[in-house]
């Protein structure tokens, strides 16, 4: 019996000194290079290549290295009967908010700017602040807190979402109101889920509609970016940048623009990390319950996707 | 009557537009070329050349540009009959406290190493958070708003001040518990006021009681910080690096050791700048006062030094 880590990009040793810590006698083995599939009944992954883990004909537990499933879920190779299960993780909501801040806080304080400036030894102290409101869509447990904490830094701020709600706490905008939730903003953070509804709604259309020289802060999914239009709404100033933490192909080809364009501030997808400390515990008492057939934690109901 | 700007190094338009609106009579002189000294009535300054105010014989009022009167009073030939007022502005806390919540963001995301990776096209995941405690030096109006706000986002906080304080909501050290205080802490907040105490306390002798690899942040007065101190301190690791708004000489010259060192993280003394829509109004409601010979607002005894 051995566990399987499936994460190409990533480094999978953080992981492998804590499972150790954990369980000792814990065998592994580190994705592509596998000596024994047989053996393989555990798969722990994060954007494995499709229909690989057909390769295990003794896999009995699938576990997401974080709380998305959906690159699990969009491989319909998974035979039915073996189960999925994502990890609950506090510090995901504490990590997302602050990198959320963080890039609300360097476009409003106009940080880019003042390092160019360091760089020419150029003191120039105007225009110090750059007046923000700040539009999340997607007000799930994730948008909510981003909500909660900027409005409490003092900022105004407004949701969106695919369903109506009543008695929201800060100005809401649902579905067919897209284009007045744009108008009342010039920062977008995106975080909603990836759906086939979700995907490419940052397009030519969406930016077309903003006001001029909105900012975008993508921290969802790449998918519901059309990396093309964002250039192009850049180029024109409908677009003032962006800081993008997920992009359509991971890791991001060297040859994509995104990466010279000094209006766009990249990370490559971290900002909001599982944290091995916290997750761990959860995959080795899951592989527990599972030997002793005891109900899983943290099971994703495949109808739902998540 | 007229009104002098004296402002090096800051543009004065924006002031002179926001003193029109209230006041389209107002006639103004833009130091240093002022035409009509002895026409000069009102003084509206930050940082002027020490003496220059007694080149306006009919001076009958100092207004600072901003909350801090440090800058006029160190000019000890102001006559003592002209009263000095500063501005009060709400808007200057938020200011601040989002400019210290963005630089500890910014150190505990690791934004410069990931803007360094975006410039060589490399997709490095690892260690995309360091932990962090914060440590603000001062705990008046100011840093009790950044110690909450941060406080608010997740993060441990601690405070440090002059003074003895029972039941303060977070842990606190006094004057003589410095080292203590610095052995919590891996990020150093500097929000002190400027007296002969604490002038040059962030020197040799503080950066070695520091964690190793503490991150600076001083955003009160230049002459807080010894800066040939923080080099040394950088250098051997001591320190990991700083993000300063205040120098000792403002503008910083370009011949300064900071702009070209890639630890320091720079902006032109912008961290709190006075609002002018929130500051022209008292300007203008003093200088009427003064005529109607009414008791002044926001006035500065000189003996409390604020």
């Amino acid at each position: 019996m051995s566990l399987v880590i499936i994460s190409p990009g990533k480094d999978p040793n953080i992981w492998i000194d804590e499972f150790h810590q954990l369980d000792p006698e814990l065998e592994f083995e580190i994705f592509p290079e596998v000596r024994n599939p047989e053996k393989v009944t555990t798969a722990f992954v994060w954007n494995h290549p499709i229909g690989i883990l057909n390769t295990f004909p003794n896999l009995k537990l699938i576990s997401s290295m974080g709380a998305g499933v959906d690159h699990i879920l969009k491989d319909d190779s998974i035979a039915d009967h073996i189960p999925i299960v994502r990890i609950v993780d506090e510090k995901l909501t504490f990590s997302m908010t602050n990198y959320v801040v963080m890039a609300v806080l360097n476009f409003h304080r106009q940080l880019t700017r003042y390092q160019k400036n360091q760089s020419k030894k150029n003191w120039d102290m105007s225009n110090p602040e750059i007046e923000v409101t700040i539009g999340v869509m997607g007000v799930g447990a994730l948008g909510k807190d981003v909500l909660d904490k900027l409005n409490n830094l003092g900022f105004p701020v407004v949701g969106y979402g695919y369903s109506e709600k009543i008695n929201f706490e800060y100005p809401y905008y649902s579905k067919n109101n897209l284009s007045d939730f744009l108008k009342k903003i010039n920062v977008l953070v995106c975080l909603l889920p990836l759906t086939p509804e979700t995907e490419n709604i940052l397009d030519k259309r969406l930016f077309n509609q903003c006001t001029p020289a909105t900012y975008i802060i993508n921290v969802a999914r790449g998918k519901h970016l059309v990396d093309a239009d964002l250039i192009e709404a850049i180029e024109s100033g409908q677009v003032f940048g962006a800081m993008l933490d997920v992009y359509r192909h991971e890791p991001l080809p060297k040859s994509h623009p995104f990466w010279m364009n000094s209006r766009i501030t990249m990370t490559p997808h971290i900002a909001s990390v599982t944290n091995p400390q916290a997750a761990a515990p959860q995959v080795i008492e899951n592989i527990r319950r599972r030997n002793a057939n005891q109900e899983l934690i943290n099971v994703v109901v495949r109808s739902k996707g998540y």
